[in-house]
């Protein structure tokens, strides 16, 4: 049975979306863009990512989401925004009800290009590769189609960091 | 005419929620509490605080949110984790339509005790006084009622920090 997978590469300035299916064995490539926030003043930027993922969620029907563990910033104020991305775009997978994984980068890597210390332009290459596409892919767009392919080719038992959310309300 | 402010202290552990009516000159308690997020997955968290602010903001139709702007943690782990809480925070209110206010800490104390270098125990004990209240009042809660007050009391002109989202899809 195919399932479809959501991959989120969250920031405050481009926030990287894609969507592939696979059936355990192939991958295919759905959908990916990637959502641009330019100089807005912040929450406009988080309910931008909230929203339009919450519509690609509706779009494309995902079954799973898979998020990149952030890699955690040097100075605490970079981590904060990122943190705040990464919670609005956690926050659209959780209200529509997808189970949500995580991944190191170093995961990511080995998963795509077989090796946890690979640079970003060989995970890129592999994104291409696996999932057959010609063109330039952004970078953000690229990061988030791999954090999809490492869920897709994990045994994904141990990574499952919440469950849908039923509340009690 | 009077308005209803939503005042909100983001956290991953404790997110104090404090709702205040002003005609702009008296101030009155509507409604306060603290939803704790104990010891789930941080995701879960996120939706809860999403879910729990969304219907907050149903049940007691406040006119704007008035957020404090956090206090950057001394390390970076702890900014991101309470980076994702605010995210998820502002992001409610950025899809209820609400305007949205950030305020500091030292704007805070100015506008409840009168002076920046208050402690939270003066802060505290001022919002029971403003607010006429009687016994304990959690601390996230007081600080929640706290920012709510600080919108009622200051010039909101400068410190507007997002329009309600019209989203263009």
């Amino acid at each position: 049975m195919s399932r479809r997978i959501i991959g989120i590469d969250p920031g405050s300035r481009i926030t990287g979306v894609g969507v592939i299916e696979t059936d355990g064995q192939k991958v295919k490539h759905i959908f990916s863009r990637c959502i641009r926030l330019g100089e807005r003043p912040l929450p406009e930027r988080l309910g931008i990512i909230f929203a339009e993922i919450t519509q690609l969620i509706r779009d494309w029907q995902p079954d799973e989401m898979s998020v990149e563990d952030v890699f955690v910033a040097t100075n605490a104020g970079g981590a904060l925004k990122l943190g705040q991305a990464r919670g609005a775009a956690i926050c659209a997978g959780v209200m529509m009800n997808l189970p949500i994984y995580e991944y190191s980068a170093k995961q990511v890597k080995q998963a795509t290009v077989g090796k946890g210390a690979a640079d970003k332009t060989q995970v890129q290459h592999m994104v291409k590769v696996l999932l057959n596409l010609q063109g330039q892919l952004q970078a953000d767009t690229a990061d988030a189609l791999a954090v999809a392919l490492c869920h897709a080719h994990t045994s994904h038992l141990n990574n499952r960091i919440a469950q849908a959310i039923k509340l009690t309300r």
